[in-house]
């Protein structure tokens, strides 16, 4: 199937994937009288007097932005940021679908850090929590931790973390598969940007201690001289024996391969050198790392990409909204490791023993019911760790 | 009726007045790699080689903000950010009912001018038109004027324009009814902010000549003291004869009398001291300029306040929703005068010589016809203007 094609023609026939709601009716003058003036008066000035009764009386509880620079988007990288809105509008409409979370496209005409974070900080009063999206690295980095310090809102970085969760559910769930341990296995990420680096930290937080990142220019290892600020920390925490050279070297006798990189840079050769019973998460968009086709003639033993065309689809959609519908109805203040851990556990927990298998390590994007489980999960850990501003 | 309290009462049960909808099915497999990865990579590519095909795959075509800084809300003035959104929720959900737009709150946390320019330019790429809101005199001047200099979308300030467009059809009707002429009669304007300044001129354009605004400091007249630079524009326009003193002086003798200042600041004197067949639009909300009861009393003709509670009703609801369907419709590059003035003529011939009456001079403001012919009309003005980027 052509999903190209047929998706501009259906994009055509849309003209929007999204679009608002009323959810009251004006149409007579006492109706117009209480959901505007003179009535929506009374409902200004409770807020004036406590800013909190936002949350009460307008849709802030529920909404979230889905923000991007257009940057980095999917695999094709800086495309500008009109040519982002696609994959926001989308983002907003799976928003909706899975979480009832009302989501609104945006995207910012700036590659400045300073002024994204300004701009976007200027508008935090207008919602309940924000989702940057497809920000390049190293800015997305400086732009989350800043707007999380500076903000009281949940605001999550899709690409970083949405990735970083559901590939930690997947290999979970693959390693139980393979009969193999976290501490143990030996992982190579390939692609050291956002979603890389968050990967590899959030495996780390997970118990991984044998970990290999590469990037275009080959193994990242403690003292390349070619190294940004965040690959830089990454060095130090990874690459234990400092091995140097490329993908090639990093993937032989390695057991785990996470790809979040570009097309087709993995070949047969590579995966058979990797252990026995190897798995593979080949996650660049549209286009895997290796056609899965090949992979599996070269004896991987699971496989997983980032497309819903092919088994194990180990999209971020399993995450962000149960994960906001969780952080939205917690009314939590961030998220924090322990709210994205508790995604990443209920994520694999959708899959049973019986059920699990080579073929079905995750469950499927549009399950309705691991949603829930994410949101469920993610709302318990919020009180838990006492980020909510309602539940004590 | 206390709108008020059963105002609060409803928006508490509502928890916001919008929300977001999708208009794509994302539930199965094949969906999902059409509206979301990887079909919609070919989506993006579209809108990075033109960017103009965002009106085509996107909702841009449709999508307007509703953007307010809180700093004059309603008759509330300066109330903050947050405490303007439910004013920005109602109309967000009265464009959408009244007009089919995509209306989006937000709110902006800043009251400096050159910021509150640049963060909506910087956002600018994901909307068809930008509709401001309730930001105070004089800095929303400046705010519009630079931002259709700078942007090629329709840029509009609601409490200037449509203030202005809704006051001028119901003033043209009124006229007939009094059988007074534009031209002719004393019109006293009470309130030189956004509103009160743009009404001036507006009607100018439609061929008033004999103009005096008052502010908290008395009759506008050229070389007072404490004019701020719109105010000293228009007192060289306004007030032929110089005369000095209060909203009392200027009234007396007058034929109209305009208010968009503040609560019962009108006498029953001041309305006695006008003109025979005497119209009064009292438009602070949501108490007006004299409690029309008094001002029936008082001997006033013609009666319109900026409430649904009375007869008359002179609102910008009837505005801005055909007005920015009809400049979405034509994609107009801006929202010219004469785009403005076909809205005007639109709502004044909403109503026909028999049904106009002193009690009904304006269509009602839920009344679905009359926008369809303020959208048609500012549909047309903008062909016929050549400000549509695509109908030649």
């Amino acid at each position: 199937m052509d999903y190209s094609k047929r998706s501009v023609k259906c994009h055509k026939k849309w003209r929007g994937k999204i679009e608002i709601k009323a959810r009251v009716k004006v149409d007579t003058r006492d109706r117009l009288s209480t959901a505007y003036t003179p009535g929506v008066a009374a409902a200004c000035l409770e807020i004036k007097n406590d800013i909190d009764k936002s949350y009460e009386l307008t849709r802030r509880w529920n909404t979230v932005p889905v923000i991007t620079d257009g940057t980095a988007v999917l695999g094709l990288g800086d495309i500008g940021p009109e040519a982002g809105m696609p994959v926001m509008e989308g983002k907003a409409a799976l928003f909706k679908t899975f979480g009832d979370v009302d989501a609104y496209p945006l995207c910012i005409r700036s590659k400045d850090t300073e002024e994204i974070i300004r701009t976007i900080k200027l508008f935090a009063g207008s919602w309940g929590g924000i989702n940057l999206e497809d920000i390049s690295a190293p800015r997305c980095f400086e732009i989350e931790t800043r707007l999380k310090e500076e903000l009281d809102i949940p605001v999550f970085h899709d690409d970083q973390h949405g990735t970083a969760i559901v590939t930690a559910a997947a290999l979970i769930n693959a390693l139980k598969l393979a009969n193999k341990k976290m501490e143990e296995v030996k992982i190579v990420i390939n692609g050291a940007g956002a979603a890389g680096i968050s990967i590899c930290k959030f495996l780390m937080q997970f118990g991984a201690k044998h970990l290999i990142m590469c990037d275009l220019k080959g193994i990242i290892y403690d003292g390349a001289p070619w190294l940004n600020k965040a690959q830089m920390e990454i060095s130090k925490m990874t690459n234990e024996n400092k091995l140097q050279g490329t993908l090639k070297d990093a993937m032989r006798n390695s057991d785990v391969f996470i790809g979040v990189s570009g097309p087709n840079c993995v070949t047969k050769e590579m995966v058979q050198s990797m252990n026995e019973k190897s798995i593979l998460f080949t996650l660049a968009n549209p286009v895997p790392e290796i056609n899965p086709i090949l992979a599996k003639e070269a004896g991987a033993y699971i496989l997983g990409t980032g497309s819903s065309q092919y088994a194990n689809q180990i999209n971020n959609v399993l995450v962000f909204p149960g994960l906001f519908r969780g952080a939205l109805d917690a009314r939590a203040s961030t998220v924090n490791f322990e709210m994205m851990k508790a995604a990443s556990v209920g994520i694999s927990e959708c899959v049973s023993e019986e059920e699990l298998s080579p073929e079905y390590i995750l469950p499927y994007a549009y399950d309705k019911k691991a949603h829930e489980i994410v949101a469920k999960s993610v709302f318990e850990a919020a009180i838990r760790t006492k980020v909510s501003k309602i539940y004590k």
